[in-house]
């Protein structure tokens, strides 16, 4: 079975219109078509100029006035950190190279976001938070900065060489089920008394782990069966 | 032995000031310092805004005549092409595709230049027939034309990440923590009564997952709390 994938570039307040225009160029050079923008700039001719024959993707744009409404219907969700913002800096934890991320997000499922941050300052702790892999493009650390439409156009570039022969296709679980994964592993966390102030920060991490895995459905559903029966009996004697 | 190498950026007649700067600022990216301009246009105010903190590249950059002279002293000469102008189209015969260059040339010593086209139309064919290979990096055929600074980026990004193996590592866990962590969730399946003819099965694919995650000492010291705090407490009630 081959697996179906659409990605879309999802841009958070890109404040040059001729940023926009240059990411809709690199986009149409790789053959990504959809492009969403929240709280943009204004698109302008300077835009159109950049965009050279990709002027489809600005005008088939998607405008959002907020990152949540704009990543509503994804089911996984990607930020790219090229520079380290002071805020990006708290979630580095485990970031996954733009590489490794390429190859294993071939045997993904349904709609990717690919989220890009602010020109100047990145994304927002919150923003990041809502992101379900951290992909870090490797670059000089003395200096990370990457121009928008670059950070696009690697991305873009490293998805669309890697060989797309996997080995073993995986269908990888939905939005709804990882849903239920992360849900059930909150509930293992109070069943075993797990210290409250330390429990968001080991939600989250299980999270990236799980996300980084891209666990398939056969996998949600033997893990799940593990983590609702250990759950069933810790509660047995509560 | 390690080669010792030295890429220099050429780029033959740029018509556009800004994308002169742009191609310094993701050199730099890249740290990619020394760039050879074959007859171009000025370098302007506009050349150095897009540039951002790649001044030094644009104040050192060298300008020659003609494309003999820009290269004379280069060891290895690789031509690159995105689009495909008529005179590149003869040349195509047996183009190598950027990732596979990028393989390649690690074992090569010595000043390696990367010669970029006019941003209209490409390289010339006896400009083409003095380089020693030609690269192609794949695009949609649809759109091949890549920006200039677009094309040197994506280049210097595919040397960048073969090269460096990855400049900061997540320090995974090693082969011991990975046994303990293996044996815990083992632990887990006894505890909550797992099925015997499924214990195998499920426990090859909690190591597969955790396999593909990466798990940092962070994310497995965590995970292994949590297991070995409920395989306590459900040792406790039998």
């Amino acid at each position: 079975m081959i697996a179906i994938q659409y990605y879309k570039v999802i841009l958070v307040e890109p404040k040059h219109p001729g940023n926009i225009g240059a990411v809709a160029r690199i986009m149409k050079n790789f053959d990504v078509t959809s492009l969403s923008l929240v709280n943009p700039c204004d698109i302008t001719d300077d835009s159109y100029i950049r965009a050279v024959h990709a002027d489809d993707i600005l005008d088939n744009a998607q405008i959002f006035p907020s990152f949540e409404k704009a990543t509503e219907s994804i089911d996984f969700l990607a930020a790219t950190l090229s520079k380290e913002t002071l805020s990006e800096k708290k979630h580095l934890r485990n970031p996954l190279y733009l590489h490794e991320f390429s190859d294993r997000i071939q045997a993904a499922e349904g709609t990717i976001g690919l989220v890009f941050g602010r020109e100047d300052f990145g994304l927002l702790n919150e923003e990041i938070d809502e992101c379900d892999v951290i992909v870090r493009i490797p670059t000089n650390p003395a200096y990370k900065a990457l121009n928008l439409s670059h950070s696009v156009g690697i991305f873009l570039y490293s998805l669309y060489v890697v060989d797309t022969e996997i080995p073993e296709k995986r269908t990888p679980i939905d939005g709804k089920e990882k849903q239920h994964l992360y849900k059930a592993f909150s509930d293992l966390l109070n069943a075993i008394d797990y210290p409250l102030h330390k429990k968001e920060k080991t939600e989250v991490m299980f999270k990236r782990m799980m996300s980084r895995s891209i666990p398939s459905k056969w996998e949600y559903h033997t893990l799940m069966g593990v983590i609702r029966t250990a759950v069933k009996h810790l509660d047995q004697h509560k």
